[in-house]
């Protein structure tokens, strides 16, 4: 542990890299909260909200058309668009449909499903989004473990989108005195976030990703992300699956 | 390549920690600036201001011990302290000794030397310090190749000083209209390099190596490691050793 931390308070760290997670997970005794604000973690909260009763992510394409072969409704994204043979990708649009409402879905994106894969080790993982914040601080507040916000970035690289709601986390945790050990990780996006919230799509206007979705007709897509806290809910990651928990 | 370039522009992204730079060297035709503020780095850059002729950076105490067998000057620092039976460490006070002059140095750090033998696949690898940020720079547009600014970071984990430093660089760089290419890495330390400007120390008040130092009683490091601009040199790695080349 770099950080400083008394026994009773919380280290909060950011893994800006799915392919870094084995350095930042080495205690245990901790919450994953899984990042891709474009858009799988976005989409996975949508589904939700809409009925969906569980989504099985997946990291390949193939396995994904395995469970579609057996009737599961499948998605699969990969470089912003909708995989050849599925109708859905990643959009959250696409989980708005009342045919899904108790359903499983299926899901494969470029990055997001692949940070879940990376973060199996832990015992506690969650899906957070600017759509469902600030239920995601009060599931952290109540669990009362160390925190690794897992930014799925692209394809290993750091990204704004996902470091900037991040940021978000950390703003609102470092409230709380028991989240007193914030890494350097979390002071540098916590400073973006603090620079970027009054706009944060103006200040997304030059990041890369912003702009590949841009560049696909997207920017509903991306607008519809960036709203702060639009519903009540944590997709927590139990056994294979995404469910959302009956406490 | 994730970011836009068009074929006259160069790319500049900044690797947060030692172990993505696989996921960052796609393309070989780059300069890499290896970047340990908090010392290593700033040392390098010290010892070749007052003579020293080469320094060999090596990864593990064992191999700088060989060296200092062999009558070699050597120096090895792990986690911030001197390590037993070396007389220095990372302390860039300890290279302005006119015995070192015109001598071959061997180093070992717990971060700095480790993110050079990272690097070792690149053809251009230079290090960089506050205090030889122009000339780096200048380097750097002289050489015309894409930019990784990799930062040693502590134990693999993201830290602040160097993000902020590679912040610096890119705010310099990209006025200069051949570095378009700015990744979001690039553009998020930009950003925390322009709230931090000001007062470097300052900013740095609540990160966690340079609190490490403090504790350590070595504020007069941390004050001269971040003096912006006081020499005119970049350190090159050439054959198995950092020289100063003549141009």
């Amino acid at each position: 542990m770099e950080t400083i931390v008394k026994e009773h308070e919380r280290k909060v760290e950011i893994c800006y890299s799915p392919a870094l997670f084995p350095v930042y997970y080495t205690n245990k005794d901790c919450v994953v909260v899984v990042i891709d604000i474009f858009r799988a973690t976005s989409a996975i909260c949508t589904a939700f909200q809409h009925g969906v009763k569980r989504i099985i992510p997946v990291s390949s394409v193939d396995e994904a058309k395995e469970y579609q072969a057996q009737g599961y409704i499948a998605a699969a994204e990969r470089h912003g668009e909708i995989v050849e043979g599925f109708d859905i990708g990643n959009s959250p649009f696409s989980y708005m449909n009342p045919a899904f409402k108790g359903k499983e879905v299926v899901l494969t994106t470029t990055n997001g499903t692949k940070a879940i894969e990376r973060a199996k080790a832990a015992d506690h993982i969650i899906v957070g989004s600017f759509l469902n914040i600030d239920a995601v601080c009060r599931y952290l507040e109540r669990k009362n473990k160390n925190v690794i916000l897992l930014c799925a970035g692209w394809r290993d690289r750091y990204n704004m989108e996902d470091s900037l709601f991040a940021g978000a986390v950390v703003h609102r945790l470092k409230k709380n005195p028991i989240f007193k050990g914030l890494a350097d990780s979390s002071l540098a996006a916590d400073h973006l976030y603090e620079l970027a919230k009054g706009n944060l799509n103006d200040f997304l206007k030059n990041t890369s990703h912003r702009n590949r979705l841009a560049r696909l007709n997207l920017e509903e897509d991306i607008s519809y992300c960036l709203q702060e806290n639009t519903m009540d809910l944590v997709p927590v990651y139990k056994g294979n699956a995404l469910v959302i928990e009956n406490e």
